[in-house]
């Protein structure tokens, strides 16, 4: 199952440090390749526009049969790989979500693209697209200031809004026939809607799954038996409203992603199971390299965690895992790079970001975040629902340390409260009002807001003033901490990482003709087994549906093709959409049942009966590791037919 | 594993025609426990509203660790039950749709229930919950009417807006607090939202993935090579803004389903594989038995086709593939019956309709539908997209047929078309615009419209009038039919079908105290596998992250109890959440690596390796029928042991 026919010439085994030669081979591989594969993309329909008979919907895709069984492979070994190997918790929880968790979150203010119009047409396009475009013009142009260009198109997308207005004045952009641009306007990506039948209650569709996670995180906790670290998993879809989606499934509106919530005590972001993946040797490339323009590193995880290239060994070690889950699930490593991001990419909370991407006929696209985002979406939850999200560690031996307490202005306080005056004192001395208490003191006495609500529940709502209470520092004995726990972020774009083995898995065989086929591995091909009669007479239906039976029954999903073709244009076929195996049905399997198996790559064909048949597909679908078959395994194992004619 | 102690008697393994009198004792044994179970479902997180911290949203659950591994073991049963097994072809298309799509299916129009406003709150309510509520009053008031009031309950949900006005007349129907209400006001049930930045393009958030499939009717005949039958399924999440949702999971307003489209030859609706279920005994409540107030029925599936009960074989078999899945993914048999649609319950397209319904505490649930949906849908899309949804099958020997055809009323169309005449002429004349040529008949001649808009491709467009053409009749040597073809439609609603299995797999075991068990079946069971060492002390560890990556790269989901509480407290949660196996880590395992294999409902353990345990595990989520083991064979093949004293 190692043809490599589709390269010039074998790649060495091990990457050198500079990958930057074998890049620019595999890149142009890639480019060359495009054309063709778009044919059989949209031909044998992997995936096709939305609404495709009333003329398409930009940014919207619909998934065919070979698309959608190849998209269920991919989620099904994430899945395997992620959620129950490393053993995290896992949800799903609504993509329609009332708007006060985006508020909550951030996401209402500054879930934005900045747009320009065209003065003249009114068309929207998205200010960084503009800029790029408009540096790599320039840069053609005015190849002695590339460095400079290279730079603003490198920070497009991370610039304010004055920050573009005064690069669109600086280098006079206008559209391509020369009208001028409005100034840049923020438009929020998410998609909203109503409610309800009075229309009274605002949503969105999430723009990211990670916010079901976030909002839930008490319960995960608790499920947890109030333990750290933990992980959970969520697999689901969601919306961003794109501006100019382009580039295919690179950029669209409505996507499938993979998101990981990983909690940890801020103190100690250590990783046990570091220890297994710290000798992996991934590519890296690191802000220090992007910004002296050099190339990826190879370089071992446990080093770049002690040389402070990489933040944590919890962040590290979950870079390990997708760079072994991209792999498995079938990209090369040629195509595959970890990029770290500039200092002005991340977000203001984010300690570290790492891009998995993969090199595409696009360039190098990200297909998988991964962000150390500290405490700020729990600490965003918990200061707009009051609800405490702390974690409690306990000491070995108790502390004494300083906390804030608060203290009652009598006569005010009790006045003011009446009956439930002792309910108030009992409430805000206990240990859980400890972050409400650092809350009151902040808004009341650092900020000098007039008063702060404390909501107690859904009934209990108290206006807390100046005028009624004292907050002071004393010293106490304390347990242990009670903290906010960070969060380290895997976060994958499932869409884009289905694109990306489509495009890393297909070449063009040289046979007498040219032939397309898709070199996924057994594991994610979309159809595992095509059903070939080769004949249509009438007597072959019985061992036709005997098969599809055996192999419906043992799970196996299989195509059957009775279509008048020749034999050889039918294993084109299969090919094609990259089958990996096919049984074939002749005149020998009516007399006595035996079929023959075909595999994908080495063309080559075995014979057996049908349970053995079965039985070999099922281990091949296994795979060696798991204690299966290698197509290897049954070459010698079973007895090998010679070639018919036609496909040779 | 065939623990029935939930019951108070066994039930007898035939049901007798009658079933009534069983389901009235299953009803109320369901009502019993409903308390009980609302609290283990929250308690351990099986689901919870949607943003819960922020007061939680109406209509909206997010599903916790044990909720989202349950729906996923129903889908993936689902696949290979109906995808799988009987080779349907799979898509995928965008929750997000553009308006056309449900302007064209007729949801845009039709898709709402009926609000009445309480004309002093302006409170919302659906007019048939209303309407049910009061006749329910009504029965218990005057109990001599109840016929009459039984049969306006029954019809509420398919009464027009004028009938619906004259009842809340008749009836002087007001709210609780006797306010008057509004005349009833259609409500669309679709979330609408904007694509794209100007918002010019109108989406909707679709109802049901139904539409998905047939938009993509003509790729996906193409796909399958031309032939009929064939069926394709969908899998995914579809909404309705519900008015007035209640009764938790059952009427929601984000929720998954699985769809199949069957699409065949209207005039042979047989089905090939029907043989081998037309012996299959389920219980029928057909239309008949509804009005005149009879219970169900059981009876062959073979005998209601002969009778006429059921339209056609292809209806039936999916019938007895729903009844088999419901019953493998743990439901009842006392708990299921199939109701009939009453005749205006149904679509006026629909030929017949049949709901799988299960038994719960809020009585019957529609949880599948099955609806002969003839040629609606594909002729809706055919007409508003000008797309040929036809198929074409062969006659064995042509035959001569009246057909319509079009000639041109000269000299007028020349002059009106110029250059376009001949590419027009050629066009009309073509055998692919038989079906235009239908419909401009019914435009211009049957419905005397005045112009008719031939959209030829996305450049090409013309104005037809009656001044520029004739169609006449004419007989015509044909080789085959061309069609639109019918569709049988099973569809599924996985939520519902989840609580469902919640409650009838729910049951409180009578030890020395209360037990609540899920008496999931392995292979529904959301976690598979609980690992639970018996003491605290750091020796343990390394046995325990040892058997915990066992059983992960085995593919066995775990979850880990290491909390502090005694191992019969532990037994007790792994049972809540209705666990199938325990593997218990005890000193002998620190010495000997062996481990203990405990079972949910027996409560019974075995002793062996680590690999013999974990083999063990994957034999028994195989199953028996599939060639793996049932629990008595693990008991037999395996050292038995005393169970600790602490669980007795």
């Amino acid at each position: 199952m190692k043809v490599n026919s589709h390269y010039n010439r074998e790649l060495p085994k091990k990457i050198p440090v500079r990958v930057l030669r074998y890049e620019n081979e595999f890149a142009k591989y890639l480019k060359t390749n495009k054309e063709q594969l778009d044919n059989v993309i949209v031909r044998r329909f992997f995936y096709t526009q939305t609404a495709e008979i009333y003329g398409g919907t930009k940014g919207l895709f619909d998934l065919g049969p070979p698309g959608c069984a190849l998209k269920q492979s991919i989620l099904k070994l994430w899945r395997q790989h992620f959620t129950i190997q490393e053993g995290m918790l896992e949800v799903e929880s609504t993509m329609l979500t009332p708007s006060i968790v985006f508020d909550s979150s951030g996401h209402t203010k500054r879930f934005h693209d900045f747009v320009v119009q065209d003065l003249e047409t009114n068309e929207c396009s998205r200010a960084d697209h503009i800029l790029e475009d408009w540096m790599e013009k320039l840069i053609e142009e005015k190849p002695k200031n590339k460095e400079e260009y290279q730079l603003v198109k490198i920070k497009a997308d991370s610039y304010t809004k004055e920050e573009i207005d005064e690069l669109f004045e600086k280098y006079q952009i206008t559209t391509k026939s020369g009208n001028k641009f409005s100034k840049a306007k923020p438009f929020n990506l998410m998609f909203g809607t109503q409610i309800g039948p009075l229309g009274s209650s605002k949503g969105f569709l999430r723009p990211e799954t990670a916010q079901g996670i976030f909002v839930n995180f008490k319960r995960l906790l608790e499920y947890n038996g109030g333990k750290l670290p933990f992980a959970c998993s969520q697999i689901g879809t969601s919306f961003r409203n794109e501006i100019s989606p382009r580039q295919g499934l690179i950029r669209v509106r409505e996507f499938p992603m993979a998101e990981i919530e990983h909690f940890v005590d801020p103190l100690d972001k250590s990783c046990k199971k570091f220890e297994i993946l710290k000798d992996l040797e991934i590519s890296l490339f690191p802000k220090g390299r992007q910004e002296n323009n050099e190339g990826c590193i190879v370089m071992k995880l446990g080093e770049a965690v002690e040389k402070k290239m990489i933040n944590n060994e919890t962040l590290a070690y979950y870079m390990g895992r997708t760079y072994l889950f991209l792999k498995k699930v079938g990209l090369k490593e040629e195509g595959l790079r970890f990029r770290q991001h500039l200092d002005n990419e991340m977000a203001h909370y984010a300690q570290d970001c790492w891009d998995a991407e993969a090199l595409t006929s696009y360039g190098w696209v990200e297909i998988a975040g991964h962000a150390d985002r500290a405490a700020y979406d729990l600490s965003a939850h918990m200061k707009h629902s009051k609800q405490d999200m702390r974690v409690f560690i306990g000491y070995d031996v108790p502390r004494v340390e300083e906390v804030l307490v608060f203290k009652p202005k009598m006569p005010a306080f009790g006045k003011h409260f009446k009956r439930d005056t002792r309910f108030l004192m009992d409430y805000l001395k206990s240990e859980s009002a400890e972050s409400i208490i650092q809350l009151i003191n902040e808004e009341l006495f650092i900020k000098n807001k007039e008063s702060y609500t404390l909501k107690v529940d859904e009934e209990k709502c108290f206006q807390i003033t100046p005028e009624l209470i004292q907050i002071v520092k004393t010293k106490k004995k304390k347990t242990g901490r009670r903290f906010v726990p960070s969060v380290i972020e895997p976060s994958f774009g499932i869409g884009r990482i289905m694109y990306c083995v489509l495009e890393h898995s297909f070449y063009v065989r040289q046979d007498e003709e040219l032939k397309n086929v898709f070199q996924f591995t057994p594991f994610v091909a979309p159809v595992k087994c095509c059903v070939l009669p080769i004949s249509m007479r009438e007597e072959f239906e019985p061992s036709i549906n005997k098969v599809a039976y055996a192999l419906g029954s043992a799970g196996i999903s299989r195509k059957i093709d009775v279509s008048g073709a020749t034999i050889g244009k039918r294993y084109a076929r299969t090919d094609e959409i990259g089958i990996p195996f096919t049984v074939t049905i002749d005149f020998q399997t009516i007399e006595d049942g035996s079929v023959t198996l075909r595999e994908r790559d080495s063309t080559k064909q075995v014979r057996g009966t049908l349970k053995e048949i079965v039985y070999a597909i099922q281990m091949l679908l296994k795979g060696k590791k798991d204690g299966g078959f290698e197509w290897e395994d049954v070459l010698s194992k079973y007895t090998q037919v010679k070639r018919p004619e036609k496909e040779k």
